[in-house]
């Protein structure tokens, strides 16, 4: 079992009692900022390490150098594209700003957030869906205006990032108020989460296209932090304009392997975007970083770093899981062979929507739009007008929201185009409220003819995918859990999919209950067979994966003789898949006394370690059993959470 | 009664003989276009002049000279703001593309509709919705170069339009692909709907913006045709960049007085970005094109222009009607001045959202942002973390969808923010489906802690703005029905809002049912009477103000001794009030045999006038009356549709 290192907070204010120059200061403090960094990812099991370190040198410097300085006490930062927090986290926790034994808790339930969140200490705004930094910024400064208060704002965004149309949708504005209080850092560390930028979408001279926005532009290294400082200084002098500093950075700066500028030719992929370095990587980047570390401290005669340590959480792994997304990669593949008319869009997520396959096997019917949703799915729309069969992929948080009026206007052309929405559901609980798409159903329940459907285990991947490319009659939404899940059921042999009607998975006697996807069916099989052993209670356990639509005899015929009947979402109750089959319930005309209940997610979704978030939700296996136990009655008691 | 003239078919033929130069033939084309446009629009009763005439000189070459010239059979033209389709209707109609006859059908059912659709021949992609055009012609250009076809794309775009994140987020991506198939031409009229371009976001330097994209950029003239051919020619020589021509146009050329240029330094808005002229100003522009095309005809010895008449139709205006549109702008005042920490963000409809009032007084508090949705709601993110009370405005169809993760993202943070959309519902039918917001409610459904409300009578309106500001604990989504209606119901004097609680109306014995809003209860209440005169059938109607929360116990009250219950959503059924109230009916435990029955909207909503377009729906009081006879059977011959 390894051992994780982390700075503590001794060994900052050791650093502070030394006597060095601002910018010798800086950098080392940034150097032991990317210690914990590294320590906060490891311990949490992800994180987004490239970004948090190549913005990392202009962070410490403004909070060492520039926020607050004088009478500035109003001054802000905060980072549009949000996953460099651990970055942000690591300065806070040695600024003091955040209390220090948080900095075992990232990712973690009552922890820091893995996107930042306002009720965070240091924290000033909720960011993580791109493209937002800018106009936020706007509101905080004609806020301070209309306060008569002096504040500046700082902003860091991605490059990436820069894909977004919101962020293009916020300049002019910015320019034409003359909002000389806000100063954006551009962290252009040229590799977005898949690939370099310049192969999804070069950006050009950004220089340039900010100033045609009206604009006050800089450039110089992000990591130089003498350049830095003199251009900032020189920003600070004009009042009247917005200024962006496009700062070159290095992804993954401070560990040579993990830096960008390693990569090979024969690397297609970034590797250190997110997720958690190993044992081994772990130790060599730890090595790199504190010997780099000693070194600044001995050049001024100080003591070597003495780092704390905790031991490496590990996650149990079970042996034998369902894992959605790669099915899914292998039935669009086998679909893609039968039909030439399908072709592939992605926003910057090929790795986690699964689309390698496809890519290598079709490059031409392969389009990457980068992160530019909005594009992505009106391009579909054209596509599909001229006979093909676009499947836009993207998170399910994204694509059911940000391109909400794209998918519609598509609808109103009567054309087909599929939809796939990954990442769908509460779990992974660590990335956060941002990212867990517990909404998506709700709001694409009003495209017209839009047919919803969610598989609950890589069997029912493939049939979904073969009826959505050949029997459905129109559009689809295709939602997918993308966490491996150990599925304790499986679908009968000669089962198929027909629109409306779902499967018993596990009988059961004194209730019912309905639901779709692997994490709330696995969790509501667990649940029966805690009723089963501890209360001699059957809970029949039904697999609809349709989340519009439920054909009435089916259902019907499912919950008779039944008077104890629930539903289960991935999801909010409210637009939820329960909603429609309670409303649907009270249309076929129930016996008198008969009242479903409804369990799914309420309130804005937990962030923490899987387990966590489901019991924080009451819909973990005891949370479910618990409210069934709690029968018909009302009960604000009760771990799962009701409409 | 007024008599409208049209240039008929056989007039365009006659153009088509004469021997005239492309110059002089187009211009005069574009002339007889105008006459048709005026003639459109004054028919429909509302559509929007100053934008197709600015436009239509350059349609009209491309429609004469450029598409399909050669081997460019698969050339292709659409406009991606849309509401100019009067103008290229003209031109289709002139072109034979689309049948004569249907000149008379604009924004009827069955005719020509408001905004584009793939439905109408010479239309190849809905459009509407800003922003959207050049995204949508990737995908066709992709599409092309997949079937190895060589197709050019011709894409409209306004000006205020080029405020839109979507379009500069699609820009990147064409350079990339070096999309030299793509022109798009901007109608720089300089006036978006409420007023100049500039005193809103000045759009800078408009090629040097294009150009940092990488584009390759043109500025002519848009209705000197010498100048614009000569652009076009040496941009169709480039062929591996995608173009863009700003065309410095005059919003309503053609006609004097409704030329941008005409107004004066005491105009405040442009008057003729949408809407029908009068008797007067149609006879006085009519007579100005008048002239114009026969001046050019006697140039060439040809006869005066022959028109054809027809009478104009007159929509019936009940005497007595409530608006809630400026019912609202006095509650907002009103709250104004008690609560300073009210700010009122607009995108560019201010007119129609009723904010004049607002800005006048407190021009200061009043934050105008363009049509820039996702960058506006973001900026009432940023004012609500610091203190404020922003109320974001809006038509309902954009709100909801377009800023809809950025709604998600204000929520995450806990603050307070008023989100005001208008123009809510199926009504008015005229703009077409991209206008009519009947999705609304489940695009929002799933925001952690708003709540939404639609109220039914100005006496409401005032009710529920206070309500939002006075009371509400969290976000408040306000939905506003835009159309003056005859409301033949009053609330009781003692009516107040308590949430999930609503006010029967009307009482009956026979069924009941429950809605929403001015149109639908007034359709309700119609129906009631229908039913009572006819079938001496009571009917209680009953406004329940709540969208998505119900008082169980009050539901259990209002619904008790009734085994024929109704909803009626001015909204899809999908993700309604009705669904929710159905859902809530099952868990509060029904008698055994009452099926309620959700009517409202399904299917893309028909675009024609307001009780063409009800009654299409079955959502008049004849479709409500006859869903209500049909009883609890389900009848797939009823007018009124089902879920």
């Amino acid at each position: 079992m390894a051992e994780l290192r982390f700075v503590p907070k001794s060994e900052f204010e050791r650093l502070d009692a030394l006597d060095l120059e601002p910018i010798a200061r800086t950098a080392l403090f940034a150097t032991l900022c990317r210690i914990n960094v590294l320590y906060l990812i490891a311990r949490a099991g992800s994180g987004h390490i490239g970004s948090s370190f190549s913005s990392l040198d202009i962070v410490s410097w403004l909070y060492l150098n520039e926020l607050g300085r004088g009478d500035r006490s109003s001054d802000r930062y905060f980072s549009s594209k949000g996953h460099d927090v651990p970055g942000l986290y690591a300065v806070l926790l040695a600024t003091g700003a955040i209390p220090f034994d948080r900095i075992h808790t990232l990712r973690r339930l009552g922890g820091l957030p893995g996107h930042p969140d306002v009720a965070t200490p240091g924290i000033v705004t909720n960011t993580g869906p791109l493209g937002m930094g800018i106009s936020k910024a706007k509101g905080m400064i004609l806020a301070s205006r209309l306060q008569q208060e002096k504040i500046r704002v700082f902003v860091m965004t991605g490059d990436g990032e820069l894909q977004e149309g919101q962020l293009w949708e916020s300049l002019a504005t910015a320019a034409h108020r003359q909002m000389g209080e806000l100063t954006v850092l551009v962290d252009h560390n040229k590799v977005q989460s898949d690939t370099h930028v310049s192969s999804v979408s070069d950006l050009g001279d950004l220089q340039q296209k900010f100033a045609a926005f009206g604009w006050l532009t800089a450039r110089c290294d992000g990591h130089d932090l003498r350049s830095l400082s003199r251009v900032l200084k020189r920003l600070n002098r004009t009042t009247a304009r917005p200024k962006v500093v496009v700062c070159d950075t290095i992804k993954g700066r401070g560990v040579s392997f993990m830096e960008h500028t390693a990569m090979t030719d024969a690397d297609r992929f970034y590797r250190f975007h997110s997720g958690a370095p190993d044992d081994e990587t772990y130790a060599a980047a730890l090595s790199e970083l504190q010997t780099a570390a000693n070194e600044a401290l001995a050049m001024v005669d100080a003591d070597p770093l003495q780092l704390d340590h905790t031991t490496r959480l590990r996650p149990v792994v079970p042996s034998s899981v369902q894992r959605l997304v790669p099915a899914y990669s292998r039935a669009l593949l086998r679909q893609a062979e039968r039909h030439p008319e399908i072709v592939a869009l992605d926003a910057d997520l090929v790795l986690d929507t699964g689309l390698i396959p496809f890519q290598e096997r079709y490059p031409e019917r392969f389009i990457e739009c980068g992160i530019a949703e909005q594009d992505m799915v009106s391009q579909a729309g054209g596509l599909a007008l001229t006979g093909f069969l676009p499947v836009v992929h993207s998170f399910a948080c994204f694509l059911s929201t940000r391109p909400n009026e794209q998918i519609y206007n598509n609808a109103t052309e009567r054309t087909r185009i599929i939809y796939v929405g990954s990442l769908a559901g509460l779990l992974p609980g660590g990335p956060g409220h941002s990212h867990q798409s517990v909404r998506d159903i709700a709001a694409l329940n009003g495209i017209p003819g839009l047919v919803m459907l969610e598989p609950s285990c890589e069997a029912e991947v493939e049939l979904a995918v073969d009826w959505c490319v050949q029997a459905a009659g129109e559009s689809c939404y295709l939602r997918l859990v993308s966490i491996p899940y150990p599925v304790p059921y499986q679908l009968p042999p000669d089962y198929s999919l027909q629109p409306g009607r779902g499967v018993v998975l596990r009988d059961g006697a004194d209730a019912v209950l309905l639901g779709y996807g692997p994490i709330m069916l696995t969790e509501a099989w667990r649940a029966a067979d805690l009723l089963a052993r501890e209360h001699d209670m059957g809970l029949r356990v039904v697999n609809l994966p349709w989340l519009n639509q439920v054909d009435q005899e089916w259902l019907r015929e499912v919950v008779r003789g039944f008077n104890r009947i629930y539903t289960l979402d991935n999801h909010y109750v409210a637009g939820g898949q329960g909603q429609m089959i309670a409303a649907t319930l009270a249309r076929i005309g129930l016996a008198a006394g008969v009242e479903p209940q409804l369990l799914g997610v309420t309130g804005i979704p937990a962030c923490g370690q899987n387990d966590e978030v489901l019991r924080a939700h009451g819909l973990d296996a005891a949370g479910i059993a618990s409210a069934i136990l709690s029968g018909a009655t009302e009960s604000v008691s009760l771990g799962a959470r009701r409409e």
